[in-house]
This record gives C-alpha cells, structure tokens and sequence, in this order.
C-alpha cells in the first residue's frame, strides 16, 4: 500500500482563461493534481469570483498512483463552464491528501508565455 | 458562515511595474487576494523602495466569498501612486486570513511574458 | 563538516517534456537540487502518468556540496525514458535532506518562455 | 521600532545567468530581499556549482525598511564574479529575518521572458 502524500485544502488565488490565441499553442489553464496513494483522490472545486457568487462543488476524481492535469475549461457546475475573460479564484478540497500545482500557457499574442506556480496548501 | 483561510501578513519581494507595453496586452502587475470567509477582509499594504521611505497603508477591501486581482498601478496614498520603472517590495496586511498570489505580464518587448508566485506568509 | 539544509521528499505535480522546438534554444525542464552537505546525496525519482503505472526509481547522485540541474529527458528506467508530450508528475526522495527547484523551458513557438516552482516538500 | 519579518537562511537551486540578450531588455536575474526591520540586514550568499568548490560568503548589506533587488551579475569573491552560462545555485544567510524572492528575466531570442520563485527558508 501507497499512502497519500501532501495536503487536503489547497488555494489558487489568480485565476484567469485567456480570451483568445494564436499561432500553434491554445492558451489555457492547468490544475495539476498528484495522487500518491493507493485509493483514488475525490476532488471538489470551488471557482470564486469579483462580482458574483461562487461556483460550487466541481466534482473530479484522481485515481491510485496517478496524475491529473485537469483543464479549467472542461469544469462545469450543472452545465455552467468557467468564464473566460475573467479573473477568478480557485479552493480545492481532497478528501485524502493530494498536492497541487497550477499553470497558465498564454498564447493570446504571437508567441507563448508560461507562468506556474504551486498551489497554497491549507496545514 | 464560511470560514476565513490563509494568514493575516503577506510579503512580495520583487515588485516592478514595467513602464513600456506592446501589442495588444498592457503590462502590469496584479496582486490577487482569495477571501473565503462569510465576511470582507480590510487589507493594509505597505510598499517598499530601495533609496527612500515606504509608501504606508493603502487600504483595500475584499469581499466576503470573493476574490480581487488588485492593479499596483490602482493604487494610491494621498494621490501618490507606486512610481513605475522602479524596483519595490509589497507587504500585505489583512484583519483576517486570506491567500495572496502576484503575478506579473510584462509586454516590454512584442511577445508579452508571465510570472507568478504565492506570496510569502508569516504564520 | 557541512550540514545538510532541507527536506528528503519533493513532489512536482506538472511535468510535460514539449515534444518541439525552435530558435536556438531547446524545449527542455530541470529538476535543480542543492546539496549542503559534506556528503553526497542519492536520489530516486519516481514518475507518475495520467493513464498508466508509475516508472520507479531512476536514481541519481548529486555530489557534496554541489548542485545538478538534471534534465528529465536524460532520466530512464531500465532503459526506459519519461516520455515527450505527455502530462506526468515527479517524486523525488533523497537519503539526506536537499533543496529542489523545477523549471521548464518552451521554445515551441519562434520565442522561448520560463516557468519555474520550488518543488513542494513533505516536512 | 520596525521588526523584522521572514527567515534567515533561503535556497534558490536554479541559477543561471544567461550569455546572451537581444532587444532593449538585458538578461538577468535578481535576487530580491526585503527587509522590513528598523535595522539594516548583513547578507552573506554562497554560490554553488556542479563541478568545483563553491563562491563562499559574497557579502551585500540591505537597509532598515528597504528593498535591494541584487543582480547576481554584480556579485563577487575577491574580483570573482558568477560565470555566465553555467548552472549554479544560491545560498543566502542574513543576520536578521528577510524575505527573499528568485526572478529570472532571459531575452536569448527576440523577446523576452520571465520566471519567478519565492527562495526556499529554513524555519
């Protein structure tokens, strides 16, 4: 047996998907989970916002001894994606301990920037 | 009631608001905040410089069950804004824990780039 | 005797080895550790997917008092290397504690961009 | 009377002074302190490489209530200075508690590009 490794709570306070892109790459977000353990990681994302309620309760599933590299754009709550366009800010809770780490690949000029940082682990 | 995550002081060593943009996307720097409580945060920030006094207090409120992706170049004490082209730090001061992010999109030169991280907390 | 300055466990949820590049400049990341110590310091790397089992410990050796900056693409399993374009994520254990940084380099577009993290430690 | 905020001792492992620049920007990286304190701050940085002994105990002072963004490319051991090209890691200890953050702006091809950390502290 495998256990879990990292924390359960993990905040990312700069959300953001690019409007647009160009040339080969398409700009987008990345929420990187690894799972470490030998039992599957049940994820529930929440989606903060400036100006209106949150988006609650995403649900996403890590399996055993497995990464994910979840899009921004493929979360949806009843159907509701992430806005693109807006700033956002994103909880996640693990029900066993996970670790975390967000990234962006803009593209929206020219050429592709890249900026990554690990997520804020609640101890 | 939702309760507040995070810490209550904050540091960004490297701040820097570049003073050229081009292309489509203008450089700047946002500070991103993350409350999660059921209640506003009064934030308090304080800007360091390499040659002379810090600029004190600059108040700034984040909604309850919201985030902000604060502007440097919206802020201001007594009408004196953070000068531009020049190197600075940023401490973070808030009455309840929140999460702080910076992240930096400079367009200096035609492609723009990005940096991120998490600020650093006192705990 | 220098002592060593660390942890012994790190973790980088985002590994993706670009599959191209352009300029002159090659697509590539590092896993960067520093070793203190006045003893030399053995590492396993594990590398997770997204949709099959882990490779298991390539090891490494970093000298006494040196850093390696090892580039994941020169790491294999029995003869077996990560593969490119592909999501994965790493562990790195270490017999003495050590300090480690990931970053990549893209250059799938004309221009290069950086990103960088401090690998998340297990305390 | 200010005191001072952070840690003592801080690891960045990725070092690397690029060789070359093209456009306005000039690559470079510095490493950014703040000292928060009514007290100025002694810092003493060790520079580590892959193949040969370390640059130890570069010494660079930081005011009371001040910033200094240091570029690495000003630093130096009796006359030595930090080769360009060439991986190396760094090691910072300050007399008194500082915050020290990582950032890397590399303009090798046409347009530039930035990456950033927060150095990693000793508790």
């Amino acid at each position: 047996m495998h256990r879990p490794r990292g924390e359960k709570i993990w905040f990312i306070p700069d959300g953001y998907i690019p409007e647009t892109s160009s040339g080969q790459l398409i700009s987008h977000e990345s929420i990187c989970v690894l799972n470490t353990a030998s039992e599957d990681a049940l994820l529930k994302i929440t989606i903060f916002f400036e100006e209106r309620d949150p988006l609650e309760e995403m649900m996403v599933v890590v399996g055993a001894r497995r990464t994910k590299h979840i899009r921004t754009s493929s979360l949806h709550k009843e159907g509701t994606p992430i806005p693109v366009g807006v700033p956002y800010a994103i909880e996640l809770e693990s029900d066993i301990p996970v670790v975390v780490q967000y990234s962006r690949l803009d593209s929206t000029q020219a050429e592709n920037t890249l900026m990554s940082v690990i997520a804020y682990p609640i101890k």
